[in-house]
């Protein structure tokens, strides 16, 4: 096990991004030390450390520091390469399993976050039809390489589990805040039953926020964004 | 060597991506057909192997489609792992590799492809200052990989080289076409110097296609956009 001065997470608790680096940690019994990230201002250990993008998560492992989720997920299982495997050991399999979360990273985050600053309804409606169609694809993906098991990983959280399950409580707070039910059990039972395996699981169980919480930063999101969109230009 | 008959790539000799693909399976030696791809109408093949995308390059090995040109060139490298390596042998270095090769998908392609479609000064202003950011970036970058060598993977082509290098011809196009210079010897003086050394490489050399060619599937390309553009919507 790393001790924690080795291993420390720049990180965010609302961000689906930073969630995914503590539930791979947590997969492999890692200790490590939150530091958590305010964004305004930005900590100076954020900025020497991504200078690129500025954005967490970052996981500083011996003091070097790793950037991007996916990236640093992938780091992880490397590196820890003797606890169970988030990667599949198959080639092919693996990119499968990257080329999910590369479509996951693609077509999900944006509409959720569109959907925050979507004024009406002719707004919303595409942004549904797009969450809906992520919903569908993913649903079929699991029926496929989960082969009877819990999940996309098989018998234990893989790759894919952590790029999708990382937007569980987003996905309550965009239903809440919307008033419409989009992750329909009749629609995708697989799904809805791995999402409630996946948030009881011991590494992902302290990471993903409650849902009422989540909503007051949401909001608070919301206010900023409307206020950046009415700024004269 | 892998038989033509394993391994075909569904490709189009104008995509940088395709490119990518094609380099490195040449730098593994490997024996693959090329289907050319025409895009309208895409072909049948095309659209069963690459069904949520619908988009060049595809890898199909035994019969399997690979999609998404990062994911293929770490799925070549890793099947094919006795050649030399695509991606460094050190975790660290190749969370490095992959965040560099995400940043130029993220930064470069937009800019270029922008820049096509760009009306006016105002529009190319910030794409330039864009691009000339990317090439800055990678000048430093370049500088701490190589050590010296003649590649950012080290004595050989590797991810970084890659990812960025399959744009060099595209560069030309760009600058040929807006009459501005970019690619300055003076403000990136490593870049230039392994553009050349990489661009003459026995994997790369009949890959890049021809300035003049591609600058004639860049205005076909414009035209389309403008058409796009001025379609009552």
């Amino acid at each position: 096990m790393a001790a924690s001065n080795e291993l420390k997470l720049l990180s965010g608790w609302f961000s689906p991004f930073a969630m995914r680096v503590r539930i791979a940690l947590n997969l492999k019994g890692l200790d490590y030390e939150v530091l958590e990230e305010t964004l305004n201002p930005k900590s100076d250990l954020l900025l020497q450390s991504n200078p690129v993008h500025k954005k967490i998560p970052v996981l500083i492992h011996k003091d070097k520091p790793i950037c991007e989720s996916a990236i640093i997920v992938e780091y992880i299982d490397e590196v820890w390469n003797d606890g169970p495997s988030i990667l599949p050991s198959d080639a092919y399999e693996r990119a499968n399993a990257r080329f999910w979360g590369a479509y996951i990273d693609d077509k999900w985050f944006l509409s959720m976050r569109d959907m925050l600053g979507a004024q009406d309804d002719e707004a919303k409606e595409p942004l549904f039809a797009q969450m809906e169609e992520v919903l569908g694809r993913l649903e079929d993906v699991f029926n496929k390489c989960s082969e009877g098991k819990a999940f996309f990983g098989g018998e234990t959280i893989g790759f894919i589990d952590i790029a999708f399950g990382c937007y569980l409580t987003w996905l309550s707070v965009t239903e809440e805040m919307t008033g419409r039910k989009v992750f329909d059990e009749a629609k995708f039972p697989a799904l809805v039953k791995w999402a409630a395996t996946f948030a009881a699981d011991p590494a992902v169980k302290g990471v993903l926020p409650e849902t009422e919480k989540l909503i007051g930063f949401a909001k608070f999101l919301q206010q900023k964004m409307a206020a950046a969109a009415a700024a004269p230009k």
